[in-house]
Parts: structure tokens; C-alpha cells; sequence
């Protein structure tokens, strides 16, 4: 049973106390009026946990994070779009400390950290950037320009927030803005997500929900199948709330996450459909993921799911190469709840072909398989693949 | 130093003594004339070596295959288009003994052997696949009509044949027909591929130099990273010729394997580049093989070859995200003979850029990493990922 009640709130990061965030445009997108700089800082130094991408490439932004001592604390963020700042090396670092340099000579920050997305391979234009510094209000609560100023290829800008009430009366906010819209991968992607709380969260449980929240969600997700060097997703919490209540926060947390991967999802490149890739009956979890994760990667099913084509050939093929433990006889496939291939049920009738088109006309839909020989079950979530996205990235960069 | 000569012959598979071939059209696919059946038989029985796709889910063909005695010998094999007979059951086998019952009926044939490309997941349409023998000419030596026949989506023929003239005056030849345009995946894809000789190959040779020449040529290429259930490369040899040198037939086969390697990928679906994607200086095999699989199957490389960009960071990034032991400051990168990339030199500079641009502009060329952490090599090959890929399959099928 709940024991907590949560309500969404309008205008994202605004609504948790103690926080300011906003965005400028210093011209490194000229097309985007809402800005190319964002910041998010808090009145007081909060803790951060974070998870970052996998590719043995982080960017320099990662590696600044990192060298920061364990455990530390932070009250500012600074993001760009347009400039990964990855395989620039360590004037990459440098880079950083130069633009914080400045900063701290403005104003006051503890350890300030920064995250970048955008084109690999070129050194961030640090005029620009500073120039940020004269024009931002760091005392502006406008979510909505940060949100914005953070899209690369996104069509839409991604910003969640919820008030969660406890039973005794006490409430706490959570917050997030977040982009992505290619290059997302199962082992997260081009993808950047700040989350904000003034719950009074203590760090040891950040540093266990949020990961295991990322792999409930931004680590099932495939738009491409490509990681990239930049994918980062940060948890602040500056504690300016009483209230806390760890089996709350946790669920909302998830909620949060899973709700602003689906629309990265939703956002895919091109893509114009989402569907849950379940695979169920495996025989380990691992066998389960393997081919769940295949099955959102492949060319061919992508292509079907743009195409609306029930081919469920193509769905039984990937399983079959994907090297799990399976066997022709024991496979069941459904797309909802229509049963469309079974060891007694091979060909499709016109019936239930009818059915498949329609539930493949669908903006979302599930298509699952039983592999039939255990009780490992993993869902991942992919979109299709049209004309749209070899346009844009054939495209991206000029 | 060469102990032998080749000369490519046209006509295909009519070069090679002792074999005929055709093809009939028998209604399975209205739009092509050429056919959609054909055959391949040899006046004396065979041997025959196979290698087939590692997908679990093996065609009824195969698993047909697979059921005769090891070291069986055959003088005929049927093979037809727009019908995978994959994902049947025993059904799709048994399919293939009523269709060489009727066979026997009407002509003597030695262990007959099917191989199927097309749909997966429909039963064989037997009355339409029987009616072909009393179509067929066995008498016929029609290269072009068989190799027209195996073709799905591909937009030309494949056919080769090499006369090979030995020192001591012998000769032998070896010719070949293969279809394959999409699903193609450095574990092999929907390939069917069938090479004839009358050498006087002993089949234990055939048995090694086979998966040996696969190796190097069908399990390097990828269109799309999907396997399908029906790949196929099949070496026929009648030793109607006295000719042999096993180091002769060894260089010819892989010649000749690789070549159709490469015209399966300049026809991959939609492609209009074919790009060799060679890793070096890696730790050891597996990471150099790991690597250079992840280039030629990456949607964001591949795009970016479409787009004929030469953003250097996503060829980085895939490096990074592959898993390999790998290292940002050691790591260079080529174009053709272009270094694009490397510690000392981040930053492209113009004259840099567009002699890259004109690289990218050509239809074949060559991408180069080197890992810089020891002498480990491997080398795949892609092709771009354009509009017409998507169009393709998102509509084939219907």
C-alpha cells in the first residue's frame, strides 16, 4: 500500500526549494532563441551522485567530475549543447578549469561541474562560454529555458516534476529536465538528465537508487544501439526539505526516469513508434536481456515496426541469432495480446493478420516472446526506424 | 611465387565439366522472369561441403541437410527464392521429402539437397515447387538463369567463374553463383552461395579450405548486423577433372569467395558506398575483431558515410563504446592515407577537412584505427545506411 501521495507539477525545476536555473545564448546555436548555456545551482552545497556513460571514451567533463574527491559536494552545474568537449583531451580538463576560474571570480560556487553534448572532436569556444557569466541571472527560477537550451536533436524539450506527499504531512519535491533523441543505447547514450530534490535524502541512498533507477529505465531504452561518450544522468540533493521517506523516493525516482526515457524514446530520431520489447520464459536473466536487447537493436524489426508489417519472421530470426538458449518448438510470439506464432500455430491466417495491422498502427504496442524454457524475463523499449532518421543523421554536423 | 594461373571466364557455372544448371519460374514470384526455382546437378555423384548460419533457428533446408550421413554425396540441389521455409517445423522438412519423392519419380538423383532464401515462417508451396520438374531442362547449362533465380532484393546477378591453369599443364576450373543483399552480418546473412569444381579436391581439403575461405570474405561484410536462419555456402566438387593443388585451389576459392563478399555489399540494400573498416595496433584478435565489427555495424558510422561527413567522433565513439581495451591519447585515425585524428592532432583544419570531404566522396575506401596498444589486426567491411535501406525493407514483404 502507498504510503505516500504524489502530484504533478507545472514549470520542471522551478518547484524544489532552494534551487535557481536558467539559460543564455552565447551563439553557439544561433538557431535556438532559448539559449546554448544552462545552469542549475542551489542556495546551499548539495550532495550529487551520478551515473555515467560506459564508453571507454568519457568526455572531459566526466573526467573533471571525477577528479573531485569522493563524497563531495556542489552547488552548480553548467551545461552546454552543440560541444561534447570528448577526445579533446586534457585541454579539454583545462578548459573547464578555465571557464570555473572565471566563474569563481564572479561569484561564489563549491565545486562546480559541468556537462557537455554535441559534436565530438572540438575544443569548447571558451569566449563564448564565459561570455555566458555577464548575461545569465543566477538568481532566475526558468526551467523552461534550461530545458530548452539543453536539446540538441530533441523535438521537444523533456522536464518532470512531482510533489510527494508522506503520510505524516510532510512533502518533498523532485525534479528533472533532461535530453536525448539518437545515439541512445541500452548502456544509456547521447543522453544528459539532472535531477533536483530538497527531500532530505542522505547520500548513501543516491548513491544506490539512482543507479538501480537508470537501470530500470535509460538503460533499456534503444534508438540506434550507438553509445556515446557524454551520456550522464546526476541526482542533486540539497536537502532543504525535512521530509524523506526512502520507499517513496525510490518509486518516484523510477518514475521520474521511466517517464523521461519513454519520451526520449518517443523523441527517437525519426521515430514515430514505441514499442516494449519483452522477452520472457529464458532461461537465465542474462539470456533474457541478450535477446530483449537484440530484438529493440535490430535493423530489420526496426524497419518492419516503421513499415507496420505483422513479419514476426524477422522478431523469431534476431531472437534465434541472438545466441540465447531457445528452440523452434518451445517459441511463442505475441504482439499485444494476439498470439501470432506458436509451435501448433505457424502460418497466419487472414483473421489474425488483419488484427496484427491494426495493433501495428498503433502509436505503442508490445510485442512479446516466450521463449518457454524458464522464468527469466526482461522488457526493453525501442522505436522504429524511418527515412527521418537517415536524414537527420546523415545530416547532423552540416 | 604464383605455381598456377587463373583466367575468369564469363558464363558462370556452364565452365565447370560434368555440371548442369537452370532455371523455370513456377509462379512464386510473377514480377521476375528469370525464375524462381533452380537447379544445379552434376552427371556423377559429389562431394559436398557446407558451412550454415550460426542462428539458432536453422531453415528446414539445413536441418534436411543435416539428416544425411557425414560424407555424403549428391548430384543435385534445388534451390528456391521468396520462400525461406524457416521457422516450419517438421513440417518444412518433411515438405522437402515429399518434393524429392516426386523428384525420384521421374529422374534418378542422388541425395538431393534443398536451399531456400525469402518470407520466414510459410510453408512451401509444394504443388508450385513440383510443377518445376516438368519445366525444367537437367540438361541445361544456364548460368544466368540460375543466378537470376536465387536473387530476392538484390539488383544484379552474381556469378563468377576462374579457369585455373597448374605448371604441369593441368587445369581445373571453379565457378560460382551467390544472391544476398540485406540481413548480411559478419556471422554470415541471408546468403545463399553455391561453388562448383571439377578439381580433384579430396574432401577433406574441401572441409577445411571452405570455412577457412568463409572466414575471410562472408563473415567480414555487414549491411544491417541481422543473421538470418538460411545462410548458405555450399562447395560441390564431381573431380571430373584430373587437376589439383590444394595451395592453387586454396587462393582461388578465397578470390573467389571474396569477390562475391564485395558485390554482396556494393548491392547492399540502399548502399552506394563500400567502406573497408580496418582495426590495428590492438591488444590482441578478439578487440581488433570486436572493433572493427562495431565500425561496420554502426547506424551513426554508417550514416555518417551516407552523409559522406567525416566526423571523426563517431568513428571514436563506437571504438570507445565497443569494450575494447583502448586508450584516447594512443588512438589514431585514417582515411585512406589521411590521419584525421591523433593526440597531437585533435582539431581538423581545413585543408585537412577537405581532403577528407573528397575521400568520402569516392564509392570505396578504406577507414584505419589504430588502437596503438599492440600488433593485433582485423579488417570488416560496411557499406552507408541511406533512405532507400529504410524503404526496402520496410516495405518488402508486401
Amino acid at each position: 500500500m502507498l504510503n505516500y501521495t504524489i502530484k504533478p507539477l507545472e514549470n520542471g525545476l522551478e518547484n524544489v526549494q532552494g534551487f535557481f536555473c536558467g539559460a543564455t545564448n552565447v551563439g553557439m546555436r544561433p538557431d535556438k532563441r532559448e539559449g546554448d548555456i544552462a545552469f542549475i545551482r542551489s542556495k546551499v552545497p548539495c550532495d550529487i551522485s551520478a551515473v555515467f556513460t560506459s564508453n571507454t571514451f568519457q568526455a572531459a567533463p566526466i573526467k573533471h567530475f571525477q577528479k573531485y574527491p569522493k563524497d563531495f559536494k556542489t552547488d552548480f552545474i553548467l551545461i552546454n549543447a552543440k560541444n561534447a568537449n570528448a577526445m579533446t583531451g586534457k585541454k579539454g580538463i583545462e578548459d573547464i578549469e578555465t571557464i570555473f576560474d572565471t566563474l569563481s571570480s564572479k561569484m561564489e560556487v563549491h565545486n562546480p561541474v559541468m556537462s557537455s553534448t554535441g559534436v565530438i572532436g572540438y575544443r569548447l569556444p571558451l569566449e563564448k562560454i564565459i561570455s555566458a557569466f555577464d548575461k545569465l541571472d543566477f538568481n532566475a527560477k526558468n526551467s523552461d529555458h534550461a530545458a530548452r537550451a539543453i536539446m540538441t536533436t530533441d523535438s521537444f524539450k523533456k522536464e518532470l516534476a512531482y510533489k510527494v506527499q508522506l503520510q505524516n504531512g510532510e512533502s518533498f519535491n523532485i525534479a528533472a529536465i533532461c535530453k536525448g533523441a539518437g545515439m541512445i543505447n541500452p548502456a544509456m547514450a547521447t543522453m544528459l538528465c539532472f535531477i533536483i530534490t530538497d527531500a532530505d535524502i542522505p547520500k548513501s541512498d543516491m548513491d544506490t537508487l539512482l543507479p538501480n533507477a537508470a537501470e530500470q529505465s535509460f538503460n533499456r531504452i534503444s534508438v540506434d544501439g550507438d553509445t556515446s561518450t557524454n551520456d550522464t544522468v546526476m541526482l542533486f540533493a540539497n536537502q532543504q526539505s525535512d521530509a524523506y521517506d526512502k520507499h517513496a523516493f525510490k518509486e518516484v525516482l523510477e518514475k521520474i526516469m521511466f517517464e523521461l526515457a519513454m519520451m526520449i524514446l518517443r523523441d527517437g530520431e525519426g521515430a514515430s513508434k514505441l514499442v516494449a520489447f519483452e522477452v520472457r520464459g529464458a532461461k537465465n536473466i542474462e539470456d533474457a536481456k541478450k535477446a530483449s536487447t537484440a530484438l529493440s537493436n535490430s535493423l530489420l524489426v526496426k524497419t518492419a515496426l516503421f513499415g507496420e508489417d505483422p513479419n514476426w519472421g524477422r522478431i523469431a530470426s534476431t531472437i534465434g541469432a541472438s545466441g540465447i538458449a531457445c528452440n523452434e518448438s518451445k517459441l511463442t510470439i505475441y504482439y499485444d495480446d494476439l498470439l501470432i506464432y506458436s509451435d501448433a500455430f505457424r502460418e497466419l491466417d487472414k483473421a489474425r493478420e488483419e488484427q496484427a495491422y491494426k495493433i501495428m498502427k498503433q502509436e505503442s504496442y508490445k510485442v512479446t516472446c516466450d521463449v518457454g524454457l524458464g522464468d527469466a524475463a526482461y522488457t526493453s523499449y525501442g522505436c522504429d526506424l524511418s527515412y527521418e532518421y537517415v536524414k537527420i543523421n546523415a545530416e547532423y554536423r552540416t
